[in-house]
């Protein structure tokens, strides 16, 4: 018995190393391959931008990390001190820049919006300034968004969708709580509700009318194992569940296509192919 | 002699006419199959998007396409003229915002910027915007990139590049002149210098270091057929030109790519696969 348990968390541990080391391995060289040396991170006090900093640092050097707090009149307290004790924690670098001012000029230029269509004004803002930043820093702009939000869409398409590498696109939530507890993300950032407070008391589960815990499951029959409707069905889950989120799967999925572009010419003219040998590129 | 001159305006004619039916096609297949009915563009008074609006009134109809004017503060009076001359013209639906305090809030909060990022602040200004009013209308937003620009990477990523349909992106700006001539575009949008208007003075040309007309044999050399450097040089071309452009289509590619996501799971767990039949989306 004890040593049953003992090889599981031996196993366990080798499972969360090479994760790791593959993530990071990710980073670097990704990083190089663009020909830049430095990362930047928008920094919202929640768990995945946190774990995106963990990770970043172990695979360049906090050095070379650049966390940026880009809070909103609206964000909570609690959600910048969150943020500042991973840099704190880290050694990274840090900025702050209040996107209210931008936000307001884009209210008095366009008119008030719904909260949704606001929420969409706030991540674009932060993404025009991370973009900025990462000139200035000349660096890459590092991704948040975990698989669970990418196959349900949840994100602003231009906004905190945008980045140039992504180091948890391919992790679920529960993944990520794994491997944010044990990289030391800090307790209260593992403890709180998941929300993109983009306004007070928003929860990502009550706006998407599930919990990560059974999405994430149902996500990965879905996905993984190309389930029916059926299938899932008969795995117990209830039928409005499977719906809403097929439903959402395929509805979303512009948001991760380039745009869409008319051809007047063959396939053979795109553009992404392998350049001659002797280009001097 | 006049038979033959005949025969080949004919043809000609019966290409512009295929192109168009192509195109027009293209746009409202695209947007039904989206579940929206208009379409929403920024028009600069440049040719690029004074095409695509044109091609979008023969599409789906005038009355269901909304142009928005995005001047700067330095955008040039002609500009605004030009563009409301096409509004004028199709007897499109027109709105006009001033990004100046979008950009001023941008400059008060990160600082002074040089014009390269500035201009980029002042593109993604505008997708925001034009994403905000097309989600105002229930539209999609038009892409106006051509070809020449989307190969030589010639715009701002989550900016002017962000679109979710695009006609003209295989489309070299030659072919846009030669449109555009055919469709109405009118006679000042044809004959002024190509600019994306970010300063006073700006010219595509002397930014890029050579002329559009140039370039454009030289890509479809390079794109096409898949020139090698050699072959580029004996067909006349100078060395500087070829390495410079080929290097162009090679160091922009990032900006036509999603973000690069780290991988943990094999490509089969691809989110984009068809979804099995009995889903209900």
């Amino acid at each position: 018995m004890s040593d049953q348990a003992g090889n599981t968390n031996q196993s366990a541990d080798a499972a969360f190393e090479e994760t790791v080391s593959s993530l990071t391995g990710f980073l670097r060289s990704e990083t190089r391959r663009a020909g830049r040396e430095r990362l930047v991170l928008g920094l919202s006090g929640g768990i995945d931008s946190a774990l995106a900093a963990y990770l970043a640092a172990r695979a360049i050097g906090a050095e070379k990390l650049h966390c940026v707090l880009l809070p909103y009149r609206s964000s909570s307290e609690a959600s910048i001190r969150d943020a500042l004790a991973v840099v704190e924690d880290l050694g990274a670098h840090q900025e702050r820049f209040d996107i209210s001012p931008l936000v307001d000029a884009f209210v008095e230029t366009a008119g008030e919006v719904d909260r949704i269509r606001l929420g969409n004004v706030m991540a674009r803002a932060r993404m025009t300034l991370l973009f900025d930043r990462s000139e200035e820093h000349r660096g890459l702009v590092l991704g948040t968004s975990n698989k669970t939000e990418l196959l349900l869409g949840y994100g602003t398409l231009h906004g905190d969708l945008a980045s140039s590498i992504n180091p948890l696109g391919d992790l679920y939530k529960a993944e990520i709580r794994a491997l944010a507890a044990k990289l030391g993300v800090p307790e209260p950032i593992l403890r709180k509700k998941p929300s993109a407070d983009l306004w007070p008391g928003q929860s990502d589960e009550e706006e998407l009318g599930f919990t990560y815990d059974e999405v994430d499951r149902l996500l990965a029959l879905l996905v993984h194992e190309r389930a029916t409707r059926q299938a899932a069905l008969d795995r117990g889950y209830a039928p409005e569940l499977v719906d809403r989120v097929t439903r959402r799967i395929v509805a979303h999925r512009f948001k991760f296509r380039i745009p869409i572009i008319a051809r007047v010419r063959g396939r053979e003219d795109d553009f992404d192919f392998p350049p001659p040998a002797d280009w001097r590129v």
